[in-house]
């Protein structure tokens, strides 16, 4: 499995990544997931890759490979970051139904999806999210994030925090404890993280990390949120029943039912 | 879709449950996902309903029939809540295979899960997810809780505040957590929020919650931990080049790169 995303704000883009891929339980390596074209000071492009690695392999050597002969339609060549997506999912589509057949014959998935970001000269800065199909979509003004591979137990955070406004450094923490819950939730999503934090107008790539499990800052950012989530969870308003607890253990009995009142008393 | 949970603690049972049933986008109702079964002060048992509601429907109605009937094997018979999770396995699997083939070839899946707990007598309280098969699986002394529907949204907030010796309250208040998480991340799950806060050896139900989308506790607790969770987040250690930002917005130039460093600064 994999977990990517892509942020997109008002100050520029945030890309984060794990870096494991699985075949079977028995058949775990590492993988980077997190590629890098630029022309500096012309234009930067990140990938974020899921699914099928051959297909992403594939697709990933035919960029560079267009790149080299200079192709009519290359990263190098695209008008816009829209352009740039068409051209990614036209090249995803013609791998994956070189195999397609025969694996989904043997069971398997030809499958493969792209996050494509970055900015073309002073164009806005854009992310794309690119489905095996070749069709892709960006974000908008209320979503400001794409998420490829196993989304689900990192959304909530991100849902809650993240805004076009929100700074750069908040939105890659955000990004860090994103992928560091699904981490937790499933096996199959593993470190490294790899994340780089893309500042409008730089049109270079500044701030690339790569987290291993015992790296200092991750550990830190770790333990802090954990600390902070259960400060933050025992500080809820509690039920009206839960205040009778005391006398509960005193040996007295709750009578209390039905739904908590207006204002629930905090816990003593 | 659904959303519901169960947790095993010291102090007893959490049960929780959403109630929006969908058969389309455009066939949305409103269905309570939780059933008591109660002998007072001899046994009781919740049960849990995700999947396809006509098989939900099915085995309850044989549920409550095999009570009316004193039949031989019933949830009024049965020695264990093994025993109650077996028969449970056994009505599901019947009810499934009655509709199975002829919903699959129209596309459709005749597949309902369970989740069932209670106490029986001064038997440990225990919850057991009965699968679409038959089959069921309990829990274990690191994993306090089970889900069935749509889980990954609301399982990060429980892998961290779940443990054995979690108060009740805080058991609840993190079920709701859990669920309001996923009601914000998939439409398809959706209020009123059903509640059971059970105290072991009380062999009735006193504390059960049906919350409203607009109910004053619920529309607390959710403003109250988006409130945390934000300043939760504040909190977190910085990146080395968050530092210079200041800076940054006074016209120089951001240099760092790479790695954040052993301590990051906090904020200014």
């Amino acid at each position: 499995m994999t977990y990517c995303l892509a942020i997109t704000l008002d100050d520029g883009l945030v890309f984060a990544s794990d870096s494991r891929t699985n075949a079977g339980a028995d058949q775990v390596s590492m993988y980077s997931k997190m590629h890098t074209f630029e022309l500096e000071k012309e234009r930067v492009f990140v990938l974020l890759t899921a699914g099928n690695l051959a297909t992403s392999q594939a697709v990933l050597s035919r960029i560079k490979r267009d790149i080299e002969d200079e192709a009519e339609e290359s990263l190098h060549s695209v008008r816009g970051l829209s352009d740039a997506a068409a051209y990614l999912g036209r090249i995803n589509r013609e791998e994956r139904e070189k195999h397609d057949e025969t694996l989904t014959k043997a069971g398997f998935s030809a499958d493969a999806s792209f996050i494509l970001g970055g900015q073309i000269g002073r164009q806005t800065p854009e992310i794309y999210l690119v489905y095996p199909q070749g069709n892709f979509i960006t974000t908008s003004s209320h979503t400001r994030f794409l998420q490829i591979g196993e989304s689900k137990y990192g959304k909530p955070i991100l849902d809650r925090i993240i805004a076009r406004e929100t700074p750069l450094g908040d939105a890659a923490r955000c990004a860090l404890v994103s992928i560091d819950s699904t981490m937790r939730s499933n096996v199959t999503v593993g470190p490294p993280i790899e994340m780089i934090v893309y500042e409008r107008d730089a049109l270079t790539f500044e701030h690339y990390l790569c987290l291993d499990a015992d790296d200092e800052y991750l550990m830190d950012l770790k333990r802090a949120w954990d600390d902070n989530i259960r400060h933050a969870f025992q500080d809820l308003p509690r039920f009206d029943w839960e205040a009778s607890r005391r006398s509960r253990h005193r040996g007295s009995q709750l009578t209390t039912t039905g739904k908590p009142g207006k204002k629930p008393g905090k816990k003593s």
